[in-house]
């Protein structure tokens, strides 16, 4: 669990006026498609009298959607079928269920990786009949959250000899160029849990996402999603089916990755101004990462930054162990900053760094 | 886990023309307020831009629907403030947390009790680091499914004796006469978890339920409900509080128990003329419990219904520790099958348990 402290702190940010908050990684309202989600939603409701949008139905989703989402698989190398693809609540749902199936104790990642993620490997490492003591590797290959990493050629193929992955392909439609590469899924898909979301290109608050797991493990998935909440949201599955089966699916999709690459060229190109710390070109997604040699406690970094109008979440978050006296790192997320305030951010963030180094010394 | 043969008997006939089934135990679609849904959704995608329909919110759900939701809870007697409702995806997520939340490793239930209920204690009985073998019960105080008995006061004083009380309401704005009584949770709060769902008095397909916890407990709920999938549907939840919200909620309720009453009596009085079973009024809800001095397998019996063009939930589903030579009972759910149905229906019934009585004789 991240602290509480820290929690707080962002929530009241939240909240307050005047504070531009790189805090969130949440997409740009802005960017949600209300008219055609409007169109959809009533389209599926006034359509569907009487069938699965408004009832319950099957834990593993409906099936027009399972068979846009396996074409789509398909269209990226990975041969799956409609039966192969389980929808849940978003990503954290499919994560979460992933590892109920897997039962592993311990789940290797990233130096710095989604908190999310985190949360349940911790939960998990307290867990039941946990089966086997598994090497199992979660992964986002393509834009990783929170560096905006994608694996290459070499790091691929290492990651390919875990004996169990979980491939989390949350942001992998944004890369800001080029077609979404080849999912580990492709080419171990007896090894590979694939996860997908709709949250980041249409929006969070439809809760779609989805889990591809090996065959092996399939009737225990879905076991352990009916067991869980008997089946995802049966509406928002026609609508977001509705959505990607239009024809104005994919350029919206593009326009979606020129407008978060426009954010990430300002944010950096005030970012390249901030002495002192380094960070790493996102080939996608949201969120920069920020690493400095500044001491000090995330939470007292935090107090001070909203204190000066700026928020950002700290390295521990990103951490699946943190230790109290490592130098400052964060997420700056450009995804919802309004592009206007980006420099202006960047300015307080600087006043942050600079008083706090000043003090040092 | 129900039998894998019965799931699969119950799947094909769900698909299958011409049969008549008293299974599902899913509300009538049509009652779904369709216009009311189109017309609350295309209201809340065009009101919120930006705002938190289609958003990340926090684990907790949206502000107005808790608002609304306790105001509802005190009607009936409980002194429940926003915060201490968090929302969930429909009954099943808010049991799932409540139990992960409990910790318990055993859980004492009636003779005969929801099965999704039942699937979730079974797994939590090989769970990880149960806390304590707290004395927890799981109740249905107003209509339990499957009977459709309510408590009397000194079920309901007798239960108010448990350490820990999982209330679960499903049904409990569908007694066929009288207001819903009041909770176990307005003379237990401190040992009670409520669950409530919209599932069954506005439809299933929304996935909206919410669970009201012990004070003590409740920062231990949010953070379970983050872990398994951040939040539930922020769609979902305007849809439901513009609903709730209207002054056509409580007509409407009326109509439903009308609706739901009707089909209860059409169903009892052909049951009166079936020889050799036994059940009780139901008090509310959906189904009728049948019992019989019948012997023979559950998946056997279902079998010949199902050829007979008839199906039912066989009593397995519903209890803890079927044994393998108890006499025939089921779940008869007149919820969603067409009204002028339900005498065939009955008709079919009594061809297959007459054909079996003469066979066994």
């Amino acid at each position: 669990m991240r602290t509480h402290t820290i929690d707080r702190l962002l929530r009241q940010a939240a909240g307050r006026e005047g504070i531009i908050s790189f805090a969130g990684g949440l997409p740009a309202p802005e960017t949600f498609p209300h008219k055609a989600l409007a169109l959809a939603t009533s389209e599926a409701i006034e359509e569907e009298v009487g069938a699965s949008a408004l009832e319950c139905a099957s834990p593993e989703g409906r099936l027009g959607l399972r068979t846009l989402i396996a074409t789509k698989m398909r269209s990226r190398g990975a041969m799956v079928q409609p039966d192969e693809v389980i929808i849940t609540n978003g990503a954290q749902d499919a994560l979460a269920i992933a590892m109920e199936v897997i039962g592993a104790l311990q789940v290797q990642v990233d130096r710095v990786t989604y908190p999310g993620a985190l949360d349940i490997f911790e939960s998990a490492q307290c867990a039941p009949e946990a089966r086997l003591a598994q090497p199992v590797t979660y992964v986002m290959p393509v834009i990783s959250n929170p560096t905006g990493a994608t694996m290459t050629p070499a790091q691929r193929l290492r990651c390919l000899g875990a004996e169990v992955i979980i491939e989390d392909d949350a942001y992998g439609e944004l890369l800001f160029s080029g077609p979404p590469p080849r999912p580990l899924l492709a080419d171990a898909p007896d090894r590979v849990y694939f996860i997908g979301t709709f949250s980041k290109i249409l929006c969070p608050g439809l809760r779609v996402g989805w889990l591809i797991a090996p065959a092996a493990v399939r009737a225990q998935v879905l076991a352990v999603k009916a067991r869980r909440d008997l089946q995802g949201g049966g509406l928002s599955q026609a609508v977001v089916e509705r959505l990607l089966d239009s024809p104005e699916f994919e350029p919206r999709l593009e326009k979606l990755r020129a407008h978060y690459q426009d954010r990430c060229d300002r944010l950096l190109s005030s970012l390249v101004h901030l002495p002192g710390v380094r960070f790493q070109t996102p080939q996608g997604g949201f969120s920069v990462w920020l690493e400095t040699d500044l001491p000090g406690s995330d939470a007292s970094w935090l107090y001070t930054a909203l204190e000066n109008g700026v928020a950002f979440e700290p390295g521990q978050f990103f951490q699946a162990d943190p230790q109290p006296d490592q130098p400052l790192a964060m997420r700056l997320s450009f995804s919802s900053v309004p592009i206007e305030q980006l420099e202006a951010g960047v300015a307080r963030l600087d006043r942050v760094l600079r008083r706090s180094r000043s003090r040092a010394a």
